[in-house]
């Protein structure tokens, strides 16, 4: 096998390429894992229990993952199902007499594994957390420009009442920040790993430490980790914490794609994709190409998270299974939401909205996407039967007479005046405006509030 | 259908009688749903946007769940998708005039529905932390009391160094522990839903409201949940909140239950659960049933919490599918994570735990399991070379003679003192007493420590 | 617990109250449990080894549910983990002496409790096939009536090209009865349980039987299920089997569902469920409820199935929990995929197409949708470029000038001739007709002749 | 991005470096496009409607994949979000003229990346069932040899009866069995796909063909792929069907993993992996490497193939994420499966079957493991409950007094006889034979037979 053949993203547009997925990628995890066994050494150095040469041999050693072979190491790590083992072995050669049996003592190759893998997640959360900054900061762009932009509001697909677009964004901006928060505290709350064989710390009292309760906290230090209140091993809490944050990172991006997928289609065609990927056979295709892959990462997401939730079932001291099948999962996850994040930055970067056809969907039911304020102002009026028969002959007529429905709805109003004299005479009757309450662009309630009210979140 | 047709947890012994699955069953459902829409009556009377009559005849139709007819309810929710369109029409018939339209108004299905699934799981969630509350002090009383009985570390299922019984029960506190937590800040962030059709508010302003935007925090009020930043129709954080922290207790009181599944085993013996389940025609049968359940439910829960992240991506204003689909797996998860928590809460009650089996266990390997300590001290004495010989041989004979290894080791040492002299000069030689190195009880770290630390965790 | 808060399928509306639902459910379940114990008996004296009195009673007591307390077997099942066991005692007593001895004698409970879920699925698939049979046919008649009716073909969300929805009804089908036939053979191959505590029929020579290899093909016999081949207590291929053909049943039928919401909404309005969903407030909308509820189903059925396929990791002769996490999942799986069946035959056999509002919709793009047409035929006649450049120029005019661009073809040809006289000469030119390449109705290729070879299969 | 960033299987010891994982790689995925593009045109040649010059061509410049650039490929794939798009352009430059415009002629990027993806699954098959049936053999040969070989059956964790590692490794085997059967069916059916832009193949008549519809046959015939009934954009049966299939094979072999993980426990020691895995800092460990990995391929397995399954659900003639969201889930499922395959082969082929041990757990119970049969023995002898009295006390003393229950059972025997004279008189009685009954070699029932029996199964 070359490693070609192992994968360049080729079969993965979404995350291809990213600032995410180039963290996360075995090179990465290579030099994640040397920094890992660099700072053992270094904190065993600050806590006397190694001379510092032994800090600097090994830190010198593991600076540059060049040195070891990828594909050698992958293949020896079938021996003891971890590629720690071999890695340990060739770092301890690198680094020579008289510092190399200073390289990994006192832990177990999980140690330096699960450190390594909370490094590639803290380094990849990065341009992932910048990419939704610039989601967020779009988002909010095009709440605040389109606060009064009115257009259909719909559920179970059909139209119901207008809502606005500024809404719209300022909901896909408060999912986006919540991403945002959960994964800026997983980021924050990521520990290194310290242990030893059995999570006893036993050996690094044997090599000599009086007490090395103290080391991991040392450990942590040097890799801009969290010191973990206990070895966890078999507590998987980081993982699963992981798990659930990116999960939610890939969702919260695809309720975004899913709104501007169904805006694209061709019949609504609300706003269109910046740069939408084209078509050599059909010159007029503008694929939604950005919300399509974020889509796709959506749909993995969660079935990747629940395997890692699962691993939560680890058996022992070390499980047989459980932690391996993390590995590949974790990592997919990290580029999966990383790889959204950024087209989702792109996507709301370059989104092109049509207002005038936001605007000229409202009449697609004939002026029936305010039948609920209808209902709403004429029952008290008129009684809920009447309101609603009169309603329900408007509905009909606007149907068929193609016409204007505020102004049918006067004419009709008229009509029944003239059978009920004593209704002219009613307040309300006089308050009452049919032209404004056919309009939907004067039906959006509170929208406008709500939306100024989302975006004072910071 | 009869009721019994649907379900009385026949298939489900880990949940079946659980006080979460009573607060999570249809008649709690139906129940939420009642309270949901008077809170929203009465709330509109603290506006003052309804009479305060309508506010208390609704409250009192709507405090009766039994006038409600479930199967109808259920058979009748299939027209239009869900069942609070027949409990409207029920719950207005039973308030009847003057007041009868006043229930739901301005509200949407959806703003009964996913307030009432959120008032299931606040309900739910109490005894959940009440049953995770007596597990983890079950767990620092195990955890104190076996501060240092000396067991068996075991990685990939092989006996690796000793580690204590204390801090395996820490360790499974700390779990429990994470899952109280993520479950509590889950439980006080649990928001009512309101929004109206498309989420605008606008039926309230129909209805005569004048700033319909303090409604949300005063229906939330009423009922105590959280006042939602915005209507979440289609923003599904809460739901997916929930998801991740049922499924990270389920996954965490897993871990603890396949522990215990692996100690009870007939080979290993060192912990058994009381009131372990019998079998008539096995009578020396006692199956850790507890584990079991929970075990199952550790099964099952990433799954379920998989659908509820994936109903993140829900398109439009109320998604024709997504939101139907959270139904189900979330009321499900909240039943196997409760039936977990009690089965651990009863599981760790009872369970005991017999140090002497363990002792004996710390045999099995003849002395190797302290074979990395042996390593450690050796090495630097007698070159690793050297050492590594040594062990080899030790392993060899104590498995072969079935001696103590410590003795034997002595021996060893003693034929290597007479061919190399100068050895017993040195100060480091003087220092190592064989039977220390060689004994289990002595290599168990910092277990203590850590055991000590981790239950300061209040 | 009362039965009813344990389910009504309050929450299931995809599956209340249909046929799989009623043959899946916790009454139907006990039935199924004393089915099985009652021909585990009659197989036993078929074989000789228990008196023909003992079958006649055992038969006799369970042929009535109604004897059995649902709740608390439900509650006693707790105990042993599984509700076998208070069962068999129930029915020992109802049978009395003499024959109460034979009840359940020589088996485990997971005999029984596979056996009847295997029972349960039997019969849960039968209406689950009926309805699959009447979709089918509905779409046979769909695809049959509208093999020309041309409407866009969307990728993407854009429209491509045209096809047909003769072609469209015609997959919808193929996906059907691929799901019918994986469905069938599944049926067909689900085998009766019977090995006893460990699998190997031991009990059965001990209470007497000279060989009791022939034991579980007469035990399935007296229940219509396949003979096993080995017992099969943790060997699952029928439950992993069954859950692939239920995931797969959920997925087709979802496939369906999703087009038809697609094809639902009220920009696009090409088909409509006859009696879609009404909102009391919002009189216009006609929702699409029955592809609602087959889109939920199909979003929980693979995440259940997931579990189940899990569950093939089931260790020892009897797994501590893979076992009994089988139950719901699978009991779900059938109501969901059941529940979807029933709703696809309601929604095809009564779908709304309005060919009308297809053809229409052929002229969105402005002819543009045959662009791959055009692009197709000129490119010999004018060289690619050239024609690239043709067609950019019809796609930007027709889009401004709102012209039929047969005519606006034809005309930009003309042009084109003045330039290059030597066109007009060349046979493919005067075979070039504009008005029919730029038809859209004319560009639907093979869809006929594929929807009438795929209506061909029974 | 280098290619090394991208993976070479460092986090995937359980597939890297085998054969099926060699078929998967991204090298092999352009390899098969390629010879998806070639085989295109050919059939186009074969069917008349290109120049056999182009057949050629296309494939003299298709056989080398050398010549394309995977990692721009990777890149490129972002603007469509497919990698066929860039792939086509480069081929056609490297076809040149005048054969360049027959690359890709008539078809759309899915009809060559679906094919290209059958193609990988149907190479990747390959190897996976050389190493199914290495482990069935390996199987087979050890139920042969162990027929006889009596251990504990264990339920729950507990012992229960005595069975034989002949049924166990017949058993294994016979779920090595289903998954050849189905992965053999599913391979044999995989189709190639051909549907041009929407599925009519409408462009193909566009270019030049009488009647396209024979096309998709003899472009599976130059692929040995099946010519598909329908073009399956968006029926996704075949995807579907390999999913179940690998989910089914990585869980069958989940289930060997996790017996031998259970029997290699160090207090258990029944059987030990050859070549296990060495820890350097305990010399003394031996972990069973192999079933580690197999499990952790057991855990991941079922979550991909739900994604697959969820796929289904794909909308329009080409889905905007379904789609794209298939292929690493369905690559991964390839490489785990067939990685998972080829270390069963291994394991299987060297396991070592510890008899010995296995017999001395039989008295791990004091002879309890036998009660079932005691008691089914005594129970018409003495009534049910002297008979449960009986062996309560055989359980309590054999126990205490840590003797050869056979000799106790004697014991007790003859002083319930002093007590009950009657009873020395019947035939019965004459027949039992304590040493026989209480013999756990004796009570295997029907194993012998049950493994002879499965062992026909070719």
């Amino acid at each position: 096998m070359t490693a070609a053949d192992a994968g360049t993203g080729l079969l993965a547009p979404g995350w291809t390429g990213s600032p995410a997925a180039a963290e996360a990628g075995d090179g990465a995890v290579l030099r994640a894992l040397l920094d890992a066994e660099a700072a053992l050494t270094r904190a065993q150095a600050a806590a006397g229990s190694a001379p510092a040469g032994a800090a600097a041999a090994v830190t010198a050693a593991a600076a540059d993952p060049g040195r070891f072979d990828l594909a050698s190491l992958a293949e020896r790590a079938r021996d003891g199902g971890n590629p720690v083992i071999p890695l340990v072995a060739d770092l301890t050669r690198v680094v020579g007499e008289p510092y190399g049996p200073f390289v990994h003592r006192g832990a177990t190759s999980q140690d330096i594994m699960d450190t390594a893998l909370m490094l590639v997640a803290h380094r990849a959360l990065g341009p992932l957390l910048d990419d939704l900054g610039r989601t967020q900061r779009a988002l909010a762009g095009l709440a605040a420009e389109h606060r009064d932009t009115v257009l259909p509001g719909r559920t179970l697909t059909q139209h119901a009442v207008p809502t606005t677009f500024g809404l719209k964004a300022a909901g896909w901006r408060s999912l986006v920040l919540d991403a945002r928060d959960r994964v800026t505290a997983v980021r924050a709350s990521l520990p290194a790993q310290l242990g030893g064989a059995a999570g006893t710390l036993a050996a690094f009292t044997a090599y000599g430490a009086a007490d090395p309760t103290g080391l991991p906290a040392l450990y942590a230090r040097e890799l801009g980790l969290r010191p973990p209140a206990l070895p966890w091993h078999t507590l998987r809490t980081p993982v699963a914490d992981l798990a659930g944050a990116l999960a939610f990172t890939a969702g919260a991006l695809g309720k975004l794609a899913a709104d501007v997928l169904t805006y694209s289609r061709t019949e609504i065609a609300e706003v269109s994709e910046a740069g939408a990927g084209g078509s050599s056979a059909m010159p007029h295709k503008a694929n939604p190409v950005r919300s399509t892959l974020i889509a796709a990462a959506a749909r993995q997401a969660p079935q990747l998270a629940a395997t890692l939730y699962g691993s939560l079932t680890a058996e022992d001291e070390r499980p047989a299974g459980a932690w391996h099948a993390e590995w590949e999962p974790l990592r997919e996850l990290l580029r999966l939401a990383g790889g959204a994040a950024r087209d989702a930055a792109g996507l709301t970067g370059g989104l092109r909205v049509h207002a005038d056809v936001m605007r000229e969907h409202l009449g697609l039911t004939h002026g029936m996407i305010v039948s609920e304020r209808l209902s709403a102002e004429l029952s008290p009026l008129l009684g809920r039967g009447r309101a609603k028969e009169l309603l329900t002959g408007l509905a009909r007529r606007a149907d068929a007479e193609d016409r204007d429905p505020g102004a049918l709805l006067g004419d009709m109003l008229d009509e029944l005046l003239v059978r009920e004299p004593g209704l002219a005479e009613r307040p309300e009757w006089r308050r009452f405006d049919p032209a404004a309450a056919a309009d939907p662009a004067r039906y959006t309630g509170s929208a406008g509030l709500l939306t100024d009210r989302a975006l004072e979140r910071p």
